[in-house]
């Protein structure tokens, strides 16, 4: 049991209604003047004008600053073990991605670096990029296998992932990316088999994963195997996310709507079917990944075309080692206003609320409201526009999770 | 009289040889297992492998991190007052900087802010700056004047410049941004004729600049604008700067080069004879201005055809609150090499030894070599790629300045 608080600052800004909310439709309310206080369960008892707090703020000023929930990173490849910085320097003397893939680097790289890993020192590594994470303003995130590359290897980084989430800040949930890559020695239908028939069910069995993800592309996994992966993960009552649309166009976000995923995630080349599908899809959010776009220089996905069509978006870091070493929700949020051209108010939504609801903790946490938790953020300025304003720099005076300070400057 | 020092890492990388270094012909040199001492002035005496220190090291760690020169920041429209992370949001909303430009917003609402706010208010805005650019490894920056917009103004603004470079940690030069946009109430002609016959000579005779600027663009000043600032320039025996080719090709880059410039900056719209220009320049930099870039949803400028043609290039921040709010080094180093394809190495030496030389402080930093003045940094990754490679993250643990600690992590 915690202690009760309040905080207060010269606004909050937190989104509010159905989830998930939708494009254009859903900016986020700001009241000026705010306080929020949670009760010592870390729930939200009040959130509004600052004349109606129950109790005194010890939290913030009301001069100065913003509450806003806290990020919610719902596509993070961690746990991961090392970096791979000279890739990212072949890359820039014109060796791609793609050629990249399938040899000894990129994916089958961080799962050999994985393999050889001792679990503390996995543990260690990735502790402290949760916290650098909670210090950027993350307070819940996703956490995916998929550099395991064997039954037995993602099962082991499934629990690696459970691991970390006992001892991280922030609320986790695990994903098992169980269809990224072709293991060596495979072929993709016995991999494909292996994952439906061996890791979901065991998985499951353990109660090791919250979802299962598969990443279609023409270098790694077909339809049917998203069709197969998704009766596997139907089986085993766990929600389905797919990699959509990333290098090139294969419908797999249209199928990810059908079979009702809970997100299609890049969509770099989504088509027209794609963005009309994801417009009308009740349960699927459109997942923005604008740093991988970045790092691949990749062409923007038709951003203000799913906007249009009524879709619901989430903007996340996609964090992983070779496409995307980028952990700070901060600096995701500006490429998604400045390269995609989201308003600051319609990312603030895409990065809270819509991303909690993609987890399966929107019941829980991603706004500021009576009876969800108290996970939000002070952050430095009155307006959460300042966060997109200004790249590389950290807009967060501090963290909170559940009422407890977890990161950023002392407060008192 | 400060005290003598040293530092390890696990490797010290630096440019070194004549300035400017010219693009793909300069690549920084890596020394593993490094060290570096300084002498109770603040000089480097000792820069090579650990094993020839003249006296123990105090700061870092062998096995790890990695000691690079300070950045220097060549290009900073510092001091301002004020942000406009509004206006932001309405280019979201579809307006242009150009349609702001010549209204109440843009410059001319930053000048509107600087004027009302006492110098004190203004320092204060500004102390805080330096010192997070400060944390983020600038040792040396340019302040520039422009938003003064009268003669009284622009020497307000120029002593408000060099009341900040007494009070910031880093090494500061002050650029008088002459012609930035056309004053309200006067024509351009009247404008120019001001700043060469009154403003240019009175910042002289005060000695409040040590560079005069002009902001060429067809909406603002002209070709032949440039070559009377430049003449009244020389005629102060002050070195001449170029905003050059940003909006549209006006070929400012060959006129910069021509009136022997230090830098023509920004160069998204560069010409043909721009580049060849530029690749032939004795004495011109190319600026390159990353940030500005990424805000304005500009073409990049012609990079790979700059340094192929010979050109020597420098990468700033263009911090300012309209265009480029990003006062980050690491960001725009991050942005330079993923957007225009910089290999960090070749980043590393244009945002220190080039810049360095830009500012016209190439003799005494920008460099770690017996006789440069102890400005570095500790990174916390053994290779300089890791600075672009993780946007968003801190990657300097400290930074020195004239072998003073002046931001970062407590070390011993």
């Amino acid at each position: 049991m915690g202690e009760r608080g309040a905080a207060v600052a010269a606004a909050l800004v937190t989104a509010s209604g159905p989830l998930p909310a939708r494009g254009a439709a859903a900016p986020a309310a700001a009241v000026p003047d705010a306080g929020l206080a949670w009760d010592d369960e870390g729930m939200i008892v009040y959130a509004g004008p600052s004349s109606g707090l129950p109790w005194p703020a010890r939290v913030g000023s009301p001069e100065t600053g913003c509450l806003v929930p806290g990020f919610v990173d719902c596509h993070v490849h961690l746990p991961f073990f090392g970096w791979r910085s000279d890739e990212f320097e072949a890359r820039l003397r014109g060796v791609s991605y793609r050629e990249l893939h399938g040899e000894e680097g990129g994916i089958f790289r961080s799962s050999r670096m994985l393999a050889e890993a001792p679990d503390e020192r996995v543990l260690a590594f990735c502790q402290r990029l949760v916290a650098e994470m909670a210090a950027s303003g993350t307070t819940a995130l996703e956490l995916k296998t998929g550099y395991g590359l064997s039954v037995e290897a993602e099962l082991r980084q499934a629990r690696l992932a459970r691991a970390l989430a006992e001892r991280a800040p922030q609320t986790c949930t695990v994903t098992l990316l169980a269809c990224h890559a072709v293991p060596k020695g495979l072929s993709r239908a016995e991999w494909v088999a292996a994952a439906c028939e061996e890791l979901i069910p065991a998985a499951a069995a353990e109660e090791l994963a919250d979802a299962v993800d598969v990443y279609v592309e023409d270098i790694a996994f077909s339809l049917e195997d998203l069709e197969r992966v998704a009766e596997a993960a139907a089986a085993a009552r766990l929600p389905l996310r797919v990699h959509a649309d990333q290098l090139g166009p294969s419908a797999a976000a249209e199928a990810a709507v059908r079979l009702g995923a809970r997100s299609a995630d890049h969509l770099n080349h989504l088509s027209r079917d794609g963005v009309e599908a994801l417009g009308a899809a009740e349960a699927t959010v459109a997942g923005l990944l604008p740093a991988s776009t970045f790092f691949l220089r990749a062409p923007a996905p038709p951003v203000a075309a799913l906007r249009e069509a009524g879709a619901a978006i989430a903007i996340a870091t996609d964090f992983n080692p070779g496409t995307s070493p980028v952990c700070s929700m901060p600096e995701a949020i500006a490429m998604a206003c400045t390269v995609y051209g989201l308003e600051p108010l319609v990312a603030l939504t895409a990065s809270t609320a819509n991303p909690a609801w993609v987890l399966g903790l929107g019941d829980r946490l991603g706004t500021l409201e009576p009876g969800k938790r108290a996970d939000f953020l002070l952050l430095e300025e009155a307006g959460f526009a300042q966060v997109p304003y200004r790249p590389g720099h950290d807009p967060v005076v501090a963290t909170f999770v559940g009422g407890r300070h977890v990161a950023g400057r002392v407060l008192h």
